[in-house]
C-alpha cells in the first residue's frame, strides 16, 4: 500500500495517525505541497482534485480525500462506531473540519509558515485565522460538555480535527483561549498507539 | 421529523432530494440565510456550527452537516453501497463537494444573486468563481469515462454534487463548458422519484 504523503500536511498526518493506530504497513511517496510549479499530474489517473493525500490500494485501487480514507479504514473498528446516530454524529464533525476547520486553521497554518510569501497575503491570512477562531469557538461549546467530539468516545471525528488543532499555533491561533478543546487535545495524545506528527 | 431548511439552499435541496426519493415524510422550518441579523442562537443546542440544514429526529436528537443527514438516511439503502470501497468512492465525492465544489459554486451564487452586495464582493466573487470550475473540470474528468460519481451508480454521491451544479448558472459559471457533466446532470434528473430544487 502507498500513501503520497506530505510530512507537513495535517490531512496526511491524520492518515498515518489512524493507520499507526491499526498497526497497517504502508510505504510513502513523498509530493512537495509548496512548490506548485511541478504539477501533479501523477495523480490525474487516481484523484481528480489532484491532492495528497492518495492512497493506492495494493490491487491498484485508490483513495483520496483525508476523511473519506479514515471512513475506509476505520469502518469495523472501534474507531467508527456502528450505531447509526453515532456514525452520523461522526461524520458531521468530519464534514465540519473540512468545510469550517481545515479552510481556516490549516490555510493559515500553511501562508504563515509555509508559503514564503505570508507579507503578501495578510489580508487573507486575517481572514482564515478568523474562519479558523470560529471552528475553534463551535468545538469548545461542544467539548465543555463532552470529552470526545462523537459517540462519547474517541473516534476517527477526534483523529480528523486533532490534526491542524494541535497546530493551530502555527497559524498564531492562541489555543488558551479554548480551555475545553486544550484538555481535549490531552485526552487525544493519551491514546494507544498515538503518534506525533512530525516523527 | 423537523428540518430546519432554506429554500433556496442547496446544501438543503439535498436532503430533500434524498428524502422524496426515499418516501419520508418531514416538517420543515424555514431559516432566513440571507439576513444574518436574526442570529442563529436557537440552533446553538442543536448544531455547533449554527447552520442548516438541521434536523430534528423524532426522538428529539439532532443530525446537522448535509453530507453526514444524507449517510444517515441512505445508510442500508440502495443510494449509498455497501461494499467497503464503493463507499470509500462516496465518501470521497462528499468531502470533495465541501471542500472543493461548494465553497466555489454555491458561494459564488450566494454573493451573486442572493447577498444583495454582489458588486462589493466582485473580487471575492471572482476568485470562488474561478474555484468553482476548477471544482467542475474535475468533475468533467472522472464524468468522461464514468456514469454515475461512485460505485457505478445512481448514490448520494450524485445528489450531493447536482444540489449546486445544476444551479451553477445563477453562479454564473457556463455549464457547456462541461459536457459530460451536463449529460451527467440529466442522468440524476431522470431518476426514479427526482424532485426539483424549487417546488
Amino acid at each position: 500500500m502507498l500513501l503520497y504523503n506530505s510530512a507537513i500536511s495535517g490531512n496526511c498526518y491524520k492518515v498515518r495517525l489512524l493507520l499507526a493506530q491499526l498497526g497497517i504497513e504502508y510505504e510513502t511517496r513523498e509530493v512537495d505541497v509548496v512548490d506548485r510549479t511541478t504539477g501533479r499530474e501523477f495523480l490525474d489517473d487516481i484523484n481528480p482534485a489532484r491532492r495528497v493525500p492518495t492512497l493506492v490500494l495494493d490491487d491498484g485501487r485508490a483513495l483520496a480525500e483525508s476523511n473519506a480514507i479514515l471512513c475506509y479504514f476505520a469502518e469495523g473498528t472501534e474507531y467508527l462506531p456502528d450505531d447509526r446516530y453515532d456514525r452520523a454524529q461522526v461524520m458531521q464533525w468530519l464534514f465540519f473540519e473540512q468545510y469550517d476547520h481545515e479552510p481556516g486553521v490549516a490555510v493559515a497554518r500553511f501562508l504563515l509558515r509555509y508559503s514564503g510569501r505570508a507579507e503578501e497575503f495578510a489580508q487573507l491570512i486575517a481572514e482564515r485565522q478568523q474562519q479558523g477562531r470560529r471552528a475553534l469557538a463551535a468545538m469548545e461549546r461542544w467539548l465543555e460538555s463532552h470529552d470526545f467530539l462523537a459517540a462519547g468516545r474517541y473516534t476517527i471525528a477526534d483523529i480528523a480535527l486533532y490534526a491542524y488543532t494541535h497546530a493551530a499555533d502555527e497559524a498564531r491561533i492562541e489555543l488558551e483561549q479554548y480551555p475545553a478543546v486544550g484538555e481535549w487535545l490531552g485526552r487525544v495524545r493519551a491514546q494507544r498507539g498515538h503518534v506525533p506528527m512530525i516523527t
